[in-house]
């Protein structure tokens, strides 16, 4: 019985391997991470998905705040005039803004778009509150939501509207601004690796694929099951081109007038969709235990013969204490409740029924790996930190491997196109500096430049494209 | 020469008797709570004042928790159809609301407007949901920004965005619903008395001054310096009018369709708003400690002489543990420090200089009311966390006075009015249940109807305008 109850709400879930895309929605919608709404393109986060981007929330913070970083608030809108001064900045943006034209029932006389991102905002803050050396470096992080009108869209990867944090920092020199910016991209890659169990290759983006108004972007991309890459952080250095368009200058210990130097940089709530897709599996969500709301779910088995409720809840007040638990004494059967909790992606399931209570000991099963691991009820709460530290660590290899696995080198064209349809991907391949060679490999190809990684390699002496003298080798994907 | 610059800081400060909304602006810029910005009736929240935000979230937050209550995020925009669904919802908002018009380049078909408060998305998503009895209660919140259009403004009290939290449940009966409605407005109560040490008065607000789309809206209403309100938070009961509009219903035990009850309940940036006009003073803000970013500040005296600074640092490394405590080691003087440290409202000061080391003493200075006060470095800890439970308790009891000595009661509307000109406050006085009355007095004292406390008295037989038989006792003040 509990068996037809759980294999019903599998075939629910259709199979990564048969359709990708449907498989990652059917999980979206059936771990209760979302609801869709009448707004097209925006989501609704319900409880369990929200949960998750607390924990991701919490712990950045931690983090931001202990390299100095503070929190503000800024305004939701930016009067159009505003967005328009600085010139690469408002020809990225523009085209994708929703536009404020009426309060009330009054007309605006000057349009206000709804925030894309906000460096106008805090540059306009800059210049009035920056004066002297004195008032620098300023560190400012903000919690918020912004919209980007876009065309087609996919719960968490890419919506109208989305949660994110945006860091804005203002410096004296251009040096500590280009420390900080790969202060931050270190910061986001030890989060999405130890937090998030989700490896990422750090690197620089070229040209075309850079920030609108900055002078060099930063990222870290990681790899989906399928293949594909997804952009999950990014850190932007702007150099003094924003405090010049906004005039924020301040005074140096030489009393003479200075442009400050300025960084951003941000994630989102992409990286719950950078979970799923690196982790899950077809029985649902699979989540690291850093992430997972509930970390523990405790399932009492017979739950109607004598002890066995009162001795969950002595489990489930004893766990409490350091671990997330969740205790369910409803009256569905075990084998719907595995098969929720599965799908939920809670990284400890814990049974206990009359003759675990007789033999003083539980059973663990691993969200994972399945595995089954009887402990003793003595020493169960490290028991199972231990193991959750372990399915920590083995997810994070696991998607090491997989990236590994993924990842190619290219000399030519056609073998970058034979990896592509044979094993897709990242792909290593050098190039020679040219936006047109970008251009002519992501139409052939449809793979675009992800980064030129940190850690360069020499594959050849040529561009892959127009066989000219290679400057860099460039990691290729196709990308979310 | 300290003192001069102390002199200096303060004088910049406008006295509340002067011009107290002056002095209040004064507060709010000079403590660096907020920065204005291009965006009319925006402001920019400045790492101080967005600290006392956070704070105030995180106590919120845990008591949400605590009674079941689960956090979600709905769309920043609202379909102009689906603001239209319920009939008094959409009166109430629809002249006060943002329009988005365009997206990118393109016009949509149909208008957004930008939440002003998310009743119709939380019922288009509990319609999505809900199917039974067992899907009940549904206990939900949003932290977020709201936008009202509002044509004047002032900072926290008025505002065209403001944050807020917006609680939005729904029950299986009406019971339950009330039972809801109240909690959290008793928990809105405790919080204000408790944490923001700012006492108010319960009680239920009359047809005219309720929610749009409520059955009944309970307030809590707090007594500013000046002798006006600030309605400081609200709770409000739909009964089940928003579940027919939005077509809500769940089956029962006994498997009929019913509709279900709905809440909602807010609080916001506003109560900053309240915490400076209940509790500040001509020297700027005072905090109560418990949401005071920065409860101690360690200010070391004759800095360079020996052992001073290394004592400094011991003391905050020894409070850090339990307390939110700051060294300043600027090279500014003391009594600039002083003032400074006085604007931004931090409970206690502690000095410590060579002397007081010779004598393993500090001194420490209460902010609300200048006492200083001499204790021994042994028991240090204890000594500072007594003091700020004992600020804790006497700026609540010194605005309970407060309160207490602007509450009048009213017989006549002579009485009304003589009480209004001479010791504005609250105006305990009866009416007769007919809004006419409330227009009247409204019109003729400027004072609206603030609520119909839970503690009702009996002040005369007769409504205060009409002179008609006594329904209620009404509480009456001009309000922000």
């Amino acid at each position: 019985m509990a068996k037809d109850i759980s294999e019903k709400l599998v075939a629910a879930i259709t199979s990564m391997d048969k359709d990708f895309a449907q498989w990652y929605t059917d999980i979206v919608k059936k771990a209760d991470l979302i609801d869709y709404s009448s707004v097209r393109g925006c989501m609704v986060l319900r409880p369990y998905g929200y949960a998750i981007w607390e924990l991701i929330q919490k712990q950045l913070d931690e983090r931001f705040k202990a390299s100095g970083h503070e929190n503000v608030y800024m305004p939701l809108f930016i009067p159009e005039s505003l967005l328009q001064k600085e010139k690469d900045h408002v020809e990225g943006f523009a085209p994708e803004v929703a536009w404020v034209t009426h309060g009330g029932s009054e007309k605006l006389t000057e349009r206000l778009c709804v925030r894309p991102t906000s460096e106008t905002l805090f540059c306009e803050h800059y210049a009035n509150i920056v004066q002297s050396y004195r008032d620098l470096p300023k560190l400012y992080n903000q919690w918020c939501s912004v919209v980007r009108w876009e065309k087609t869209t996919r719960p968490f990867l890419r919506s109208l509207e989305f949660l994110w944090q945006e860091g804005h920092t203002a410096h004296a020199t251009a040096l500590e601004a280009q420390e900080e910016t790969i202060n931050q991209l270190n910061e986001y890659a030890d989060f999405c690796e130890k937090v998030l169990a989700m490896p990422v290759i750090k690197g620089r983006k070229t040209e075309k694929e850079k920030f609108a108004g900055a002078e060099e972007t930063y990222t870290i991309e990681s790899l989906m099951h399928d293949g594909k890459a997804l952009q999950s952080g990014t850190s932007h250095n702007f150099g003094n081109g924003f405090a010049k368009a906004f005039n924020i200058q301040y005074t140096d210990k030489d009393n003479k007038l200075q442009y400050v130097h300025q960084t951003s940089w941000g994630v989102s709530t992409r990286l719950i969709g950078g979970i799923i897709m690196v982790h899950s599996d077809n029985n649902g969500l699979v989540l690291p235990p850093k992430v997972a709301p509930v970390q523990v779910i405790i399932i009492p088995i017979m739950m109607k013969k004598e002890g066995v409720l009162e001795k969950s809840e002595q489990l489930y007040k004893k766990l409490s204490n350091t671990l997330r638990v969740k205790l369910d004494k409803s009256d569905k059967s075990p084998g719907w409740k595995y098969s929720e909790y599965e799908m939920k992606g809670v990284p400890v399931r814990l049974e206990i029924g009359p003759r675990d209570i007789e033999a003083n000991q539980a059973v663990l099963v691993r969200r994972d790996t399945r595995e089954k691991i009887i402990v003793s009820l003595d020493n169960i709460e490290n028991e199972i930190q231990n193991l959750l530290d372990k399915i920590q660590f083995d997810l994070y290899n696991k998607a090491l491997n997989h990236m590994n696995n993924k990842t190619a080198k290219a000399e030519t064209m056609e073998e970058f196109e034979k990896i592509l349809k044979d094993n897709q991907g990242f792909i290593k391949a050098m190039w020679c500096g040219n936006q047109e060679c970008e251009d002519i490999v992501k139409e052939k190809t449809g793979a675009t430049s992800r980064c030129m990684p940190f850690e360069q390699e020499h594959i050849s002496d040529k561009c892959i494209c127009c066989g000219k003298p290679a400057e860099k080798m460039v990691i290729w994907a196709k990308a979310y």
